[in-house]
């Protein structure tokens, strides 16, 4: 095994040409979990059935006891708050639809070896907590100010960098009201769980995860560029390691299926028998208001609007939409696709990147109906 | 993909020699999750944290209105229950570890292909709800009865056969005080989790997962006994696809490691520095009560006794236990082994079967001291 780091900490690297899932993406696969996608019927996902990706280890604060968030750096009045302090400040509550950066990893050709989501990286939670622009204001932001890192007491190797989980926000986006970036500390009404940053984590509407830090212990506010591991090295959109990249930010549209009919236990094939079926699912984007989705039944010869649910009070979360297909027995491939009021849309082949992110094609569903 | 069931749905079958994870065991290890391991630390898991498993779909009930469980067969007096009739009965509540018949199956060699737990599969929670026994005697069991049937509302394929999920229990365990089966509707204080079985679901302390039948919507108390797939096909410990094979009923004995030092994320080994690093975790049999954990720092060659916990009310969860370890820059290998009062141990090399059920492996924990 060695006596270094770096013995222990590879550099990342891409599958080869038929490669499996090895033994270590499985470690990732079985304690970090995703939605079951029959779980779309939700509306908010309840508890443990939301995704989960942590980098590192789950840090144990049973009680949250003793749990400071500190505000400092380029500030003119520091800040040191215990969660009994954060819910002195005006609450807010942001239903908040949250994907991580790397679903659809694993569909990816070359794939990418790190948490190897298909597609269920997602989940929706209503999030309660104080806007984190109000206690940037009570700390004094400085005018000279370029981004606010937020620290996470998770800890851990990655690549042979020591580190505890550390991402940085633009100035704008930490102090802006649209999105509202809150730090929270309770979901779907009760406090965090452990998994979802207990006692306290951030929010970043319309951004992926891995821009919402967990288990928050630590916001600096820097006058020059943040430079750290998870905005630099890692969350960029790369063709070749040597490339810099094109940051990782807000979520692409995507629409995905409540898997129709029963599912065979090992190879999860869909099972319908013939009839009206209805096709329902959520669709969601992280850069405009879903405002269109299609359905295919024919493997995408031809596409059909589906049904959008009205719009309501959470711009941030997933929409519902429904349609109904007359099932005839055979082989059927079904997708749905979603177009944001920003005009993007869903490809149908992938959009490769060597960190597998923010990849959104579309997503067929082989479905059988019996005779 | 076919025409008939048979074309989605294929037999068992063990991998090859160097065959990776292939995707139908991802999209299960995605799906059902496992507890991360510094989980450990919990006395209770939190809700998310428990080990999933689901054969086809999670059930959707949001509410669990209309819900009814039957229970009939031979019986003098059929019942009708509706959650709240439940709730009328007798309330018990215990603390129940609870592990899947498959935990360790990817770690085998030949894998059998089907959920690929590493060793994650467990969980503890307290289980409240009437003891089963108390129901089967207001339905008043006919003397001729063998086996009781639970069937849940997850209904999917299996190796080409269509059901519903559906375990039997001889009816003396059924009806047993020791360990005392219970119809349960809460789980930690609260209503169960869609995934664990709302609104209601069997418990059975001291067995394997496959047991606890959840979405439990109906009994029947048979006279002949019981050939259903889940217990006549599956759950049982065969060497050979032809064998019979004995079916798969209590717990193993097994202790594991909260993880020590910190992660690297993608090889997940651990690493410390140099000086006392606590040892801890838990421990846990269906078979009797732990005795005995023993620790290994060298792979294997010594072991010396860990620190258990003092008794206490729960005998059929697992039990935390530790020691100290003074690490020395270099490669380690930990691990811990668990006894129990039936004189059971775990073996050092594995136990296969081709179902990959029941296997207590140690398991070994590779740890990089810094210098």
């Amino acid at each position: 095994m060695g006596r270094r780091l770096g013995d222990v900490s590879a550099p990342a690297r891409l599958a080869g040409p038929g490669e499996g899932i090895g033994r270590d993406e499985l470690a990732l696969a079985v304690r970090n979990h995703g939605l079951p996608l029959e779980a779309l019927r939700h509306d908010v996902t309840p508890p443990g059935l939301h995704y989960v990706l942590t980098h590192y280890d789950i840090p144990y604060v049973p009680d949250g006891a003793g749990w400071t968030l500190t505000v400092d750096g380029a500030v003119r009045r520091p800040l040191r708050l215990t969660p009994a302090d954060l819910r002195a400040f005006p609450q807010v509550t942001t239903r908040v639809t949250l994907e991580c950066a790397g679903n659809g990893r694993a569909l990816l050709t070359p794939r990418p070896v790190s948490q190897p989501w298909l597609v269920e990286a997602v989940g929706t939670a209503d999030w309660t907590g104080v806007p984190l622009r109000l206690l940037l204001a009570e700390a004094g932001v400085a005018r000279r100010a370029v981004d606010v890192a937020f620290t996470g007491a998770d800890h851990g190797v990655e690549r042979g960098v020591e580190q505890d989980y550390r991402r940085a926000l633009p100035v704008a986006v930490a102090t802006g009201r649209d999105p509202e970036v809150l730090v929270a500390y309770a979901m779907n009404g009760a406090p965090l769980p452990p998994q979802h940053g207990h006692p306290v984590r951030l929010i970043v509407p319309g951004w992926y995860g891995m821009a919402h830090v967990k288990w928050l212990r630590s916001v600096v506010v820097g006058d020059v560029p943040f430079t750290g591991f998870q905005n630099s090295v890692a969350y960029r959109l790369k063709r070749d390691s040597g490339d810099e990249g094109e940051p990782v930010t807000r979520i692409a549209p995507r629409a995905l299926l409540v898997p129709p009919g029963f599912p065979d236990f090992m190879s999860r094939t869909r099972v319908v028998r013939p009839g009206p079926v209805t096709l329902e699912g959520r669709a969601w984007s992280g850069q405009g208001p879903v405002t269109a989705v299609e359905v295919t039944t024919d493997g995408g010869a031809t596409w059909h609007p589906a049904t959008l649910d009205p719009a309501d009070d959470h711009p941030w979360a997933w929409r519902r939409w429904h349609t109904t297909w007359t099932a005839e027995p055979g082989s059927h491939v079904l997708a749905a696709r979603a177009t944001d009021a920003a005009g993007h849309t869903q490809p149908t082949t992938q959009n490769w990147n060597r960190g597998g992110f923010a990849n959104n094609a579309i997503h067929p569903v082989p479905v059988l109906c019996l005779p």
